[in-house]
Protein backbone atom coordinates (compact mmCIF):
# COMPACT_ATOMS: atom_id res chain seq x y z
CA UNK A 1 0.00 0.00 0.00
CA UNK A 2 1.50 3.45 -1.34
CA UNK A 3 1.78 6.29 1.47
CA UNK A 4 -0.95 8.72 1.14
CA UNK A 5 0.04 12.12 2.65
CA UNK A 6 -3.36 14.24 3.06
CA UNK A 7 -3.81 17.67 4.83
CA UNK A 8 -6.52 17.83 7.42
CA UNK A 9 -7.79 20.37 4.67
CA UNK A 10 -7.68 17.79 2.13
CA UNK A 11 -9.28 14.95 4.00
CA UNK A 12 -12.39 17.27 5.24
CA UNK A 13 -13.14 18.62 1.98
CA UNK A 14 -13.26 15.18 0.77
CA UNK A 15 -15.63 14.17 3.90
CA UNK A 16 -17.82 16.92 3.12
CA UNK A 17 -18.29 16.28 -1.18
CA UNK A 18 -19.31 13.02 -0.15
CA UNK A 19 -21.46 14.02 2.75
CA UNK A 20 -22.87 16.61 0.19
CA UNK A 21 -23.25 14.36 -2.57
CA UNK A 22 -25.43 11.35 0.29
CA UNK A 23 -28.04 14.76 0.89
CA UNK A 24 -28.58 15.61 -2.40
CA UNK A 25 -29.07 12.08 -3.94
CA UNK A 26 -31.15 11.80 -1.30
CA UNK A 27 -33.39 14.77 -1.86
CA UNK A 28 -33.83 14.13 -5.54
CA UNK A 29 -34.77 10.64 -4.60
CA UNK A 30 -37.78 11.68 -2.73
CA UNK A 31 -38.07 14.35 -5.66
CA UNK A 32 -38.42 11.29 -8.43
CA UNK A 33 -40.74 9.14 -6.05
CA UNK A 34 -42.76 12.11 -5.41
CA UNK A 35 -42.94 13.67 -8.70
CA UNK A 36 -43.47 9.91 -10.26
CA UNK A 37 -47.41 11.07 -9.37
CA UNK A 38 -47.57 13.88 -11.38
CA UNK A 39 -47.10 12.27 -15.07
CA UNK A 40 -48.53 10.33 -17.20
CA UNK A 41 -48.68 6.69 -16.53
CA UNK A 42 -46.59 6.29 -19.43
CA UNK A 43 -44.30 8.35 -17.90
CA UNK A 44 -43.89 6.76 -14.67
CA UNK A 45 -41.08 3.80 -15.17
CA UNK A 46 -38.52 6.48 -16.41
CA UNK A 47 -38.88 8.71 -13.28
CA UNK A 48 -39.15 5.51 -11.30
CA UNK A 49 -35.72 4.23 -12.26
CA UNK A 50 -34.24 7.92 -11.54
CA UNK A 51 -35.44 7.59 -8.22
CA UNK A 52 -33.92 4.23 -7.81
CA UNK A 53 -30.76 5.72 -9.74
CA UNK A 54 -30.56 8.48 -7.09
CA UNK A 55 -31.35 5.27 -4.16
CA UNK A 56 -28.13 3.51 -5.23
CA UNK A 57 -26.34 6.50 -5.44
CA UNK A 58 -26.53 7.53 -1.64
CA UNK A 59 -25.75 4.01 -0.78
CA UNK A 60 -22.49 3.99 -2.80
CA UNK A 61 -21.75 6.98 -1.10
CA UNK A 62 -22.35 6.12 2.36
CA UNK A 63 -20.22 3.01 1.63
CA UNK A 64 -17.48 5.61 0.11
CA UNK A 65 -17.68 7.76 3.26
CA UNK A 66 -17.66 4.86 5.66
CA UNK A 67 -14.32 3.57 3.98
CA UNK A 68 -12.92 7.00 3.83
CA UNK A 69 -13.07 7.21 7.31
CA UNK A 70 -11.80 4.03 7.91
CA UNK A 71 -8.81 4.94 5.83
CA UNK A 72 -7.63 7.63 7.48
CA UNK A 73 -8.32 9.05 10.96
CA UNK A 74 -7.43 12.54 12.45
CA UNK A 75 -4.84 12.36 15.35
CA UNK A 76 -4.52 15.73 17.07
CA UNK A 77 -5.67 17.63 14.12
CA UNK A 78 -3.24 15.23 11.80
CA UNK A 79 -4.60 13.07 9.59
CA UNK A 80 -2.67 9.49 9.74
CA UNK A 81 -3.01 6.16 7.16
CA UNK A 82 -4.74 3.32 9.24
CA UNK A 83 -3.49 0.71 7.62
CA UNK A 84 -7.10 -0.12 5.98
CA UNK A 85 -6.56 1.01 2.05
CA UNK A 86 -9.46 3.45 1.32
CA UNK A 87 -11.57 1.09 -1.58
CA UNK A 88 -13.44 2.99 -4.19
CA UNK A 89 -13.65 -0.04 -6.32
CA UNK A 90 -17.05 -0.08 -5.33
CA UNK A 91 -17.53 2.89 -7.82
CA UNK A 92 -17.94 0.20 -10.62
CA UNK A 93 -20.49 -2.01 -8.33
CA UNK A 94 -22.93 1.12 -8.27
CA UNK A 95 -21.97 2.24 -12.13
CA UNK A 96 -22.64 -0.96 -13.58
CA UNK A 97 -26.63 -1.04 -12.00
CA UNK A 98 -27.27 2.70 -12.42
CA UNK A 99 -25.68 3.56 -16.13
CA UNK A 100 -28.37 1.75 -17.91
CA UNK A 101 -30.81 2.66 -15.88
CA UNK A 102 -30.02 6.67 -17.06
CA UNK A 103 -30.21 5.50 -20.33
CA UNK A 104 -33.09 3.58 -20.70
CA UNK A 105 -35.01 6.69 -18.79
CA UNK A 106 -34.00 8.74 -21.15
CA UNK A 107 -35.33 6.49 -23.90
CA UNK A 108 -38.51 5.76 -21.90
CA UNK A 109 -39.60 9.69 -22.45
CA UNK A 110 -39.21 9.74 -26.29
CA UNK A 111 -42.64 8.14 -26.82
CA UNK A 112 -40.93 5.81 -29.50
CA UNK A 113 -43.49 2.36 -30.70
CA UNK A 114 -43.18 -0.85 -27.60
CA UNK A 115 -41.20 -2.47 -29.85
CA UNK A 116 -38.17 -0.48 -30.71
CA UNK A 117 -38.07 1.54 -26.84
CA UNK A 118 -37.15 -2.29 -26.05
CA UNK A 119 -34.52 -2.69 -28.29
CA UNK A 120 -33.14 0.18 -28.08
CA UNK A 121 -33.36 0.09 -24.04
CA UNK A 122 -31.75 -3.34 -24.84
CA UNK A 123 -28.66 -2.11 -26.72
CA UNK A 124 -27.97 1.12 -24.79
CA UNK A 125 -28.17 -0.98 -21.36
CA UNK A 126 -26.09 -3.46 -22.82
CA UNK A 127 -23.67 -1.26 -24.29
CA UNK A 128 -23.19 0.78 -20.49
CA UNK A 129 -22.79 -2.41 -18.65
CA UNK A 130 -19.95 -3.31 -21.13
CA UNK A 131 -18.14 -0.32 -20.59
CA UNK A 132 -18.35 -0.30 -16.85
CA UNK A 133 -17.42 -3.57 -16.68
CA UNK A 134 -14.71 -3.32 -19.26
CA UNK A 135 -13.70 0.31 -17.59
CA UNK A 136 -13.05 -2.07 -13.67
CA UNK A 137 -10.11 -4.42 -14.70
CA UNK A 138 -7.84 -1.17 -15.25
CA UNK A 139 -9.25 -0.03 -12.21
CA UNK A 140 -7.90 -2.80 -10.47
CA UNK A 141 -5.18 -3.72 -12.46
CA UNK A 142 -1.59 -2.41 -11.08
CA UNK A 143 0.49 -1.91 -13.83
CA UNK A 144 0.36 1.34 -16.32
CA UNK A 145 0.38 -0.48 -19.22
CA UNK A 146 -2.71 -2.93 -18.08
CA UNK A 147 -4.66 0.29 -17.15
CA UNK A 148 -4.35 1.77 -20.06
CA UNK A 149 -5.34 -1.17 -22.41
CA UNK A 150 -8.61 -1.16 -20.30
CA UNK A 151 -9.22 2.12 -20.89
CA UNK A 152 -8.60 1.54 -24.28
CA UNK A 153 -11.21 -1.09 -24.67
CA UNK A 154 -14.02 0.93 -22.13
CA UNK A 155 -13.59 3.72 -24.27
CA UNK A 156 -14.83 1.56 -27.71
CA UNK A 157 -18.57 1.22 -25.78
CA UNK A 158 -18.38 4.99 -24.31
CA UNK A 159 -18.13 6.04 -28.22
CA UNK A 160 -20.42 3.64 -29.83
CA UNK A 161 -23.32 4.73 -27.00
CA UNK A 162 -22.25 8.08 -28.28
CA UNK A 163 -22.73 7.55 -31.62
CA UNK A 164 -26.03 5.69 -30.91
CA UNK A 165 -27.62 8.87 -29.09
CA UNK A 166 -26.23 11.46 -32.00
CA UNK A 167 -26.92 9.35 -35.02
CA UNK A 168 -29.62 6.56 -34.54
CA UNK A 169 -31.72 8.24 -32.08
CA UNK A 170 -31.40 11.54 -33.96
CA UNK A 171 -34.20 10.76 -36.01
CA UNK A 172 -36.57 10.28 -33.04
CA UNK A 173 -35.36 12.87 -30.78
CA UNK A 174 -36.02 15.19 -34.04
CA UNK A 175 -39.63 14.03 -34.31
CA UNK A 176 -40.38 15.22 -30.69
CA UNK A 177 -42.45 18.83 -30.16
CA UNK A 178 -40.19 21.77 -30.00
CA UNK A 179 -40.32 21.77 -26.15
CA UNK A 180 -39.41 18.33 -25.72
CA UNK A 181 -36.38 17.99 -28.20
CA UNK A 182 -34.88 20.98 -27.01
CA UNK A 183 -35.00 19.30 -23.03
CA UNK A 184 -34.10 16.12 -24.97
CA UNK A 185 -31.13 17.18 -26.69
CA UNK A 186 -29.92 19.13 -23.62
CA UNK A 187 -30.11 15.96 -21.67
CA UNK A 188 -28.10 14.00 -24.16
CA UNK A 189 -25.64 16.55 -24.13
CA UNK A 190 -25.08 16.59 -20.08
CA UNK A 191 -24.93 12.54 -20.42
CA UNK A 192 -22.35 13.12 -22.84
CA UNK A 193 -20.66 15.83 -21.26
CA UNK A 194 -20.67 13.98 -17.92
CA UNK A 195 -19.36 10.90 -19.06
CA UNK A 196 -16.23 12.29 -20.53
CA UNK A 197 -15.50 13.27 -17.11
CA UNK A 198 -15.23 9.73 -16.36
CA UNK A 199 -12.31 8.36 -18.48
CA UNK A 200 -10.57 11.46 -17.58
CA UNK A 201 -10.78 11.13 -14.09
CA UNK A 202 -9.61 7.24 -14.60
CA UNK A 203 -6.59 8.49 -15.86
CA UNK A 204 -5.43 10.51 -12.78
CA UNK A 205 -4.34 8.56 -10.82
CA UNK A 206 -2.24 6.94 -12.96
CA UNK A 207 -0.65 10.27 -14.43
CA UNK A 208 -0.03 11.28 -10.58
CA UNK A 209 0.43 8.04 -8.65
CA UNK A 210 0.27 8.48 -5.14
CA UNK A 211 -0.05 12.33 -5.43
CA UNK A 212 -2.51 13.35 -2.59
CA UNK A 213 -3.74 16.06 -4.70
CA UNK A 214 -4.60 13.72 -7.61
CA UNK A 215 -6.37 11.50 -5.22
CA UNK A 216 -8.45 14.28 -3.66
CA UNK A 217 -9.44 15.81 -6.91
CA UNK A 218 -9.93 12.28 -8.24
CA UNK A 219 -12.94 12.06 -5.84
CA UNK A 220 -14.34 15.83 -6.12
CA UNK A 221 -14.56 15.04 -9.61
CA UNK A 222 -16.12 11.62 -9.42
CA UNK A 223 -18.66 13.25 -6.80
CA UNK A 224 -19.41 16.22 -9.44
CA UNK A 225 -20.18 14.20 -12.83
CA UNK A 226 -22.27 11.62 -10.35
CA UNK A 227 -24.37 14.83 -9.21
CA UNK A 228 -24.69 16.08 -12.27
CA UNK A 229 -25.13 12.88 -14.12
CA UNK A 230 -28.12 11.60 -11.38
CA UNK A 231 -29.71 14.40 -9.97
CA UNK A 232 -29.83 17.24 -12.60
CA UNK A 233 -30.19 14.99 -15.32
CA UNK A 234 -32.86 13.08 -13.50
CA UNK A 235 -34.49 16.59 -13.36
CA UNK A 236 -33.96 17.14 -17.46
CA UNK A 237 -35.69 13.90 -17.87
CA UNK A 238 -38.63 14.48 -15.04
CA UNK A 239 -39.37 18.09 -16.99
CA UNK A 240 -39.48 16.56 -19.89
CA UNK A 241 -41.63 13.88 -18.90
CA UNK A 242 -43.95 16.83 -17.15
CA UNK A 243 -44.29 18.99 -20.03
CA UNK A 244 -45.44 15.81 -22.11
CA UNK A 245 -47.84 15.19 -19.94
CA UNK A 246 -49.20 18.29 -19.44
CA UNK A 247 -49.26 18.84 -23.08
CA UNK A 248 -51.24 15.97 -23.74
CA UNK A 249 -53.47 16.57 -21.13
CA UNK A 250 -54.41 19.86 -22.79
CA UNK A 251 -55.00 18.38 -25.66
CA UNK A 252 -57.11 15.62 -24.46
CA UNK A 253 -59.27 18.80 -22.96
CA UNK A 254 -59.48 20.55 -26.61
CA UNK A 255 -59.96 17.32 -28.36
CA UNK A 256 -63.53 16.57 -25.22
CA UNK A 257 -64.43 20.52 -26.29
CA UNK A 258 -64.30 20.23 -29.60
CA UNK A 259 -66.12 17.15 -29.92
CA UNK A 260 -69.02 18.71 -27.15
CA UNK A 261 -69.04 21.49 -29.36
CA UNK A 262 -69.53 19.65 -32.58
CA UNK A 263 -72.32 17.49 -31.11
CA UNK A 264 -73.81 20.73 -29.36
CA UNK A 265 -74.15 22.49 -33.17
CA UNK A 266 -75.42 19.00 -34.82
CA UNK A 267 -78.38 18.83 -32.30
CA UNK B 1 -5.43 23.29 16.39
CA UNK B 2 -6.78 25.93 18.97
CA UNK B 3 -7.25 24.48 22.55
CA UNK B 4 -11.29 25.17 23.10
CA UNK B 5 -12.38 24.35 26.50
CA UNK B 6 -16.12 24.02 27.17
CA UNK B 7 -17.63 23.52 30.40
CA UNK B 8 -20.19 20.39 30.23
CA UNK B 9 -23.43 22.59 29.98
CA UNK B 10 -21.87 24.32 27.13
CA UNK B 11 -21.13 20.58 25.22
CA UNK B 12 -24.63 19.47 26.22
CA UNK B 13 -26.59 22.71 25.31
CA UNK B 14 -25.15 21.89 21.51
CA UNK B 15 -25.78 18.41 21.87
CA UNK B 16 -28.96 19.25 22.75
CA UNK B 17 -29.97 21.79 20.61
CA UNK B 18 -28.70 19.79 17.76
CA UNK B 19 -30.67 16.84 18.27
CA UNK B 20 -33.67 19.36 18.68
CA UNK B 21 -33.16 20.52 15.28
CA UNK B 22 -32.94 17.27 13.65
CA UNK B 23 -36.23 16.33 15.35
CA UNK B 24 -38.03 19.13 14.48
CA UNK B 25 -36.71 18.93 10.81
CA UNK B 26 -37.68 15.37 10.65
CA UNK B 27 -41.24 16.29 11.79
CA UNK B 28 -42.04 19.25 9.31
CA UNK B 29 -40.60 17.04 6.38
CA UNK B 30 -43.15 14.52 7.42
CA UNK B 31 -45.62 17.32 7.40
CA UNK B 32 -44.89 18.60 4.09
CA UNK B 33 -45.03 15.42 2.51
CA UNK B 34 -48.15 15.02 3.37
CA UNK B 35 -49.42 18.32 2.89
CA UNK B 36 -48.50 17.79 -0.66
CA UNK B 37 -51.75 16.13 -0.87
CA UNK B 38 -54.15 18.50 0.08
CA UNK B 39 -53.20 21.31 -2.53
CA UNK B 40 -53.67 22.15 -6.10
CA UNK B 41 -51.27 20.59 -8.02
CA UNK B 42 -49.82 23.40 -9.39
CA UNK B 43 -48.66 24.10 -5.70
CA UNK B 44 -47.04 20.78 -4.83
CA UNK B 45 -43.24 21.50 -6.35
CA UNK B 46 -43.24 24.15 -3.70
CA UNK B 47 -44.01 21.46 -1.04
CA UNK B 48 -42.01 19.05 -2.36
CA UNK B 49 -39.05 21.45 -2.34
CA UNK B 50 -39.54 22.14 1.80
CA UNK B 51 -39.93 18.74 2.72
CA UNK B 52 -36.77 18.13 0.63
CA UNK B 53 -34.91 21.36 2.67
CA UNK B 54 -36.52 19.62 5.49
CA UNK B 55 -35.07 16.15 5.32
CA UNK B 56 -31.61 17.87 4.04
CA UNK B 57 -31.22 19.89 7.45
CA UNK B 58 -32.07 16.31 8.92
CA UNK B 59 -28.94 15.14 7.22
CA UNK B 60 -27.04 18.26 8.13
CA UNK B 61 -27.68 18.37 11.66
CA UNK B 62 -27.26 14.85 12.39
CA UNK B 63 -23.74 15.36 10.26
CA UNK B 64 -22.84 18.12 12.52
CA UNK B 65 -23.83 15.88 15.82
CA UNK B 66 -21.62 13.04 15.06
CA UNK B 67 -18.67 15.26 14.63
CA UNK B 68 -19.05 17.68 17.77
CA UNK B 69 -19.34 14.21 19.73
CA UNK B 70 -16.55 13.16 17.25
CA UNK B 71 -14.53 16.86 18.48
CA UNK B 72 -15.51 16.60 22.63
CA UNK B 73 -15.18 13.37 24.75
CA UNK B 74 -16.92 13.82 28.19
CA UNK B 75 -14.44 12.36 30.61
CA UNK B 76 -15.28 12.45 34.09
CA UNK B 77 -17.64 14.59 33.62
CA UNK B 78 -15.32 17.37 31.90
CA UNK B 79 -15.25 17.98 28.30
CA UNK B 80 -11.74 17.22 26.58
CA UNK B 81 -10.72 17.64 22.83
CA UNK B 82 -10.04 14.67 21.03
CA UNK B 83 -8.00 15.98 18.63
CA UNK B 84 -10.44 15.63 15.63
CA UNK B 85 -11.69 19.11 14.84
CA UNK B 86 -15.28 19.99 14.97
CA UNK B 87 -16.42 20.59 11.65
CA UNK B 88 -19.29 22.82 11.10
CA UNK B 89 -17.90 23.37 7.03
CA UNK B 90 -20.82 20.80 6.25
CA UNK B 91 -23.15 23.47 6.67
CA UNK B 92 -22.20 25.71 3.60
CA UNK B 93 -23.12 22.29 1.32
CA UNK B 94 -26.34 21.82 3.00
CA UNK B 95 -27.37 25.95 2.60
CA UNK B 96 -25.61 25.87 -1.34
CA UNK B 97 -28.40 22.90 -1.73
CA UNK B 98 -31.36 24.34 0.09
CA UNK B 99 -31.45 28.11 0.18
CA UNK B 100 -32.29 28.10 -3.62
CA UNK B 101 -34.72 25.53 -2.90
CA UNK B 102 -36.38 28.07 -0.60
CA UNK B 103 -36.16 31.13 -2.32
CA UNK B 104 -37.75 28.83 -5.31
CA UNK B 105 -41.01 27.65 -2.68
CA UNK B 106 -41.58 31.21 -2.82
CA UNK B 107 -41.93 31.93 -6.12
CA UNK B 108 -43.73 28.68 -7.20
CA UNK B 109 -46.79 29.41 -4.43
CA UNK B 110 -47.32 33.36 -6.60
CA UNK B 111 -49.07 31.91 -9.63
CA UNK B 112 -46.93 33.58 -11.72
CA UNK B 113 -47.08 33.05 -15.27
CA UNK B 114 -44.42 30.26 -16.16
CA UNK B 115 -41.77 31.81 -18.41
CA UNK B 116 -41.76 34.74 -15.25
CA UNK B 117 -41.85 31.38 -12.58
CA UNK B 118 -38.74 30.31 -14.19
CA UNK B 119 -37.34 33.49 -14.61
CA UNK B 120 -37.48 34.50 -11.27
CA UNK B 121 -36.46 31.20 -9.55
CA UNK B 122 -33.38 30.84 -11.88
CA UNK B 123 -32.07 34.50 -10.70
CA UNK B 124 -32.84 33.65 -6.96
CA UNK B 125 -31.25 30.59 -7.45
CA UNK B 126 -27.73 31.96 -8.84
CA UNK B 127 -27.91 34.73 -6.50
CA UNK B 128 -28.33 32.00 -3.38
CA UNK B 129 -25.64 29.94 -4.78
CA UNK B 130 -23.23 33.15 -5.29
CA UNK B 131 -24.20 34.21 -1.82
CA UNK B 132 -23.14 30.93 -0.28
CA UNK B 133 -20.48 30.05 -2.41
CA UNK B 134 -18.43 33.74 -1.50
CA UNK B 135 -19.24 33.42 2.02
CA UNK B 136 -17.69 29.49 1.70
CA UNK B 137 -13.82 30.69 1.51
CA UNK B 138 -14.05 33.42 4.38
CA UNK B 139 -15.21 30.30 6.45
CA UNK B 140 -12.36 28.21 6.17
CA UNK B 141 -9.68 31.27 5.62
CA UNK B 142 -7.50 31.91 8.75
CA UNK B 143 -7.19 35.46 8.55
CA UNK B 144 -9.23 38.03 9.81
CA UNK B 145 -9.18 40.16 6.60
CA UNK B 146 -9.64 37.31 4.59
CA UNK B 147 -13.00 36.22 6.37
CA UNK B 148 -13.63 40.09 6.45
CA UNK B 149 -13.20 40.45 2.45
CA UNK B 150 -15.21 37.29 1.80
CA UNK B 151 -18.09 38.42 3.85
CA UNK B 152 -18.34 41.78 2.45
CA UNK B 153 -18.24 39.73 -1.10
CA UNK B 154 -20.96 37.52 0.25
CA UNK B 155 -23.24 39.98 1.38
CA UNK B 156 -23.43 41.51 -2.67
CA UNK B 157 -25.64 38.92 -3.47
CA UNK B 158 -27.76 38.80 -0.30
CA UNK B 159 -28.55 42.69 -0.93
CA UNK B 160 -29.68 41.97 -4.45
CA UNK B 161 -31.89 38.97 -3.03
CA UNK B 162 -33.33 41.48 -0.65
CA UNK B 163 -33.78 43.76 -3.47
CA UNK B 164 -35.05 41.29 -5.81
CA UNK B 165 -38.03 40.52 -3.00
CA UNK B 166 -38.92 43.75 -1.86
CA UNK B 167 -38.45 45.63 -5.44
CA UNK B 168 -39.21 44.03 -8.61
CA UNK B 169 -41.36 41.27 -7.10
CA UNK B 170 -43.51 43.47 -4.94
CA UNK B 171 -45.78 44.05 -8.27
CA UNK B 172 -46.43 40.44 -8.19
CA UNK B 173 -46.80 40.02 -4.06
CA UNK B 174 -49.08 43.05 -4.61
CA UNK B 175 -51.34 41.70 -7.45
CA UNK B 176 -52.21 38.73 -4.73
CA UNK B 177 -55.27 37.96 -3.46
CA UNK B 178 -55.39 39.68 0.40
CA UNK B 179 -54.99 36.67 2.57
CA UNK B 180 -52.33 35.03 0.48
CA UNK B 181 -50.50 39.08 0.09
CA UNK B 182 -50.58 39.22 3.92
CA UNK B 183 -48.95 35.49 4.16
CA UNK B 184 -46.24 36.16 1.23
CA UNK B 185 -45.60 39.52 2.90
CA UNK B 186 -44.66 37.37 6.35
CA UNK B 187 -42.37 34.78 4.57
CA UNK B 188 -40.65 37.84 2.84
CA UNK B 189 -39.90 39.13 6.19
CA UNK B 190 -39.33 35.85 7.66
CA UNK B 191 -36.52 35.16 4.95
CA UNK B 192 -34.81 38.78 5.47
CA UNK B 193 -35.30 38.83 9.05
CA UNK B 194 -33.41 35.25 9.76
CA UNK B 195 -31.06 35.07 7.19
CA UNK B 196 -29.75 38.58 8.41
CA UNK B 197 -28.56 36.82 11.61
CA UNK B 198 -25.99 34.27 9.19
CA UNK B 199 -23.81 37.03 8.55
CA UNK B 200 -23.78 38.34 12.17
CA UNK B 201 -23.19 34.97 13.30
CA UNK B 202 -20.50 34.29 10.76
CA UNK B 203 -18.91 37.27 12.78
CA UNK B 204 -19.31 36.01 16.15
CA UNK B 205 -16.07 33.77 16.07
CA UNK B 206 -13.79 36.19 14.69
CA UNK B 207 -14.50 39.00 17.26
CA UNK B 208 -13.89 36.28 19.65
CA UNK B 209 -11.50 33.80 18.37
CA UNK B 210 -11.16 30.61 20.53
CA UNK B 211 -13.99 32.11 23.34
CA UNK B 212 -15.72 28.84 24.25
CA UNK B 213 -19.17 30.99 24.48
CA UNK B 214 -18.75 32.45 21.08
CA UNK B 215 -18.32 28.91 19.49
CA UNK B 216 -21.54 27.94 21.84
CA UNK B 217 -23.54 30.85 20.69
CA UNK B 218 -22.45 30.53 16.97
CA UNK B 219 -24.04 27.00 17.21
CA UNK B 220 -26.99 27.85 19.04
CA UNK B 221 -27.89 30.41 16.50
CA UNK B 222 -26.82 28.82 13.33
CA UNK B 223 -29.71 26.26 14.80
CA UNK B 224 -32.40 28.78 15.72
CA UNK B 225 -32.10 30.47 12.19
CA UNK B 226 -32.43 27.14 10.70
CA UNK B 227 -35.23 25.68 12.04
CA UNK B 228 -37.39 29.35 11.37
CA UNK B 229 -35.65 29.92 8.18
CA UNK B 230 -36.86 26.54 7.05
CA UNK B 231 -39.58 24.61 9.10
CA UNK B 232 -41.64 27.72 10.18
CA UNK B 233 -40.54 29.64 6.82
CA UNK B 234 -42.02 26.21 5.14
CA UNK B 235 -45.45 26.21 7.25
CA UNK B 236 -46.09 29.93 5.58
CA UNK B 237 -45.80 28.86 2.14
CA UNK B 238 -47.73 25.59 3.07
CA UNK B 239 -50.46 28.17 4.44
CA UNK B 240 -50.63 30.27 1.53
CA UNK B 241 -51.01 27.06 -1.19
CA UNK B 242 -53.49 25.46 0.89
CA UNK B 243 -55.30 28.79 1.26
CA UNK B 244 -55.36 29.35 -2.33
CA UNK B 245 -56.13 25.90 -3.11
CA UNK B 246 -59.21 26.61 -1.52
CA UNK B 247 -60.29 29.54 -2.48
CA UNK B 248 -59.71 28.15 -6.47
CA UNK B 249 -61.90 25.18 -5.27
CA UNK B 250 -64.18 27.62 -3.92
CA UNK B 251 -64.86 29.68 -7.04
CA UNK B 252 -64.56 26.93 -8.96
CA UNK B 253 -67.83 25.22 -7.17
CA UNK B 254 -69.50 28.89 -7.50
CA UNK B 255 -68.55 28.59 -11.36
CA UNK B 256 -70.49 25.32 -11.66
CA UNK B 257 -73.43 26.14 -9.50
CA UNK B 258 -73.54 29.58 -11.57
CA UNK B 259 -73.67 27.80 -14.80
CA UNK B 260 -75.75 25.19 -13.37
CA UNK B 261 -78.33 27.81 -12.29
CA UNK B 262 -78.29 29.61 -15.99
CA UNK B 263 -78.63 26.36 -17.61
CA UNK B 264 -81.67 25.63 -15.54
CA UNK B 265 -83.47 28.97 -16.48
CA UNK B 266 -82.52 28.67 -19.88
CA UNK B 267 -85.21 25.45 -20.51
Amino acid sequence: MSAIELSYTQYQIVVNIFSFTMTATTVSAIFFFLKRQDVLPRYRTAITLLGMVSVAATCNYLRLLLSWREAFRVVNGAVVQTGVPYDDVYRYADWVLTVPMLLIALVLVLDLPLRQARMRSTILGLLAVEMIGLGYPGQIATTITTKWTWWIAAMVPFLIIIQQLYGSMSAAIRAEPTEARRLISLARLVTVATWSAYPVLYLLPIMFPARSNAIVATQIGYAAADTVAKAFYGLLICTIAQRKSVDAEAAAATDAAFTATALATRS
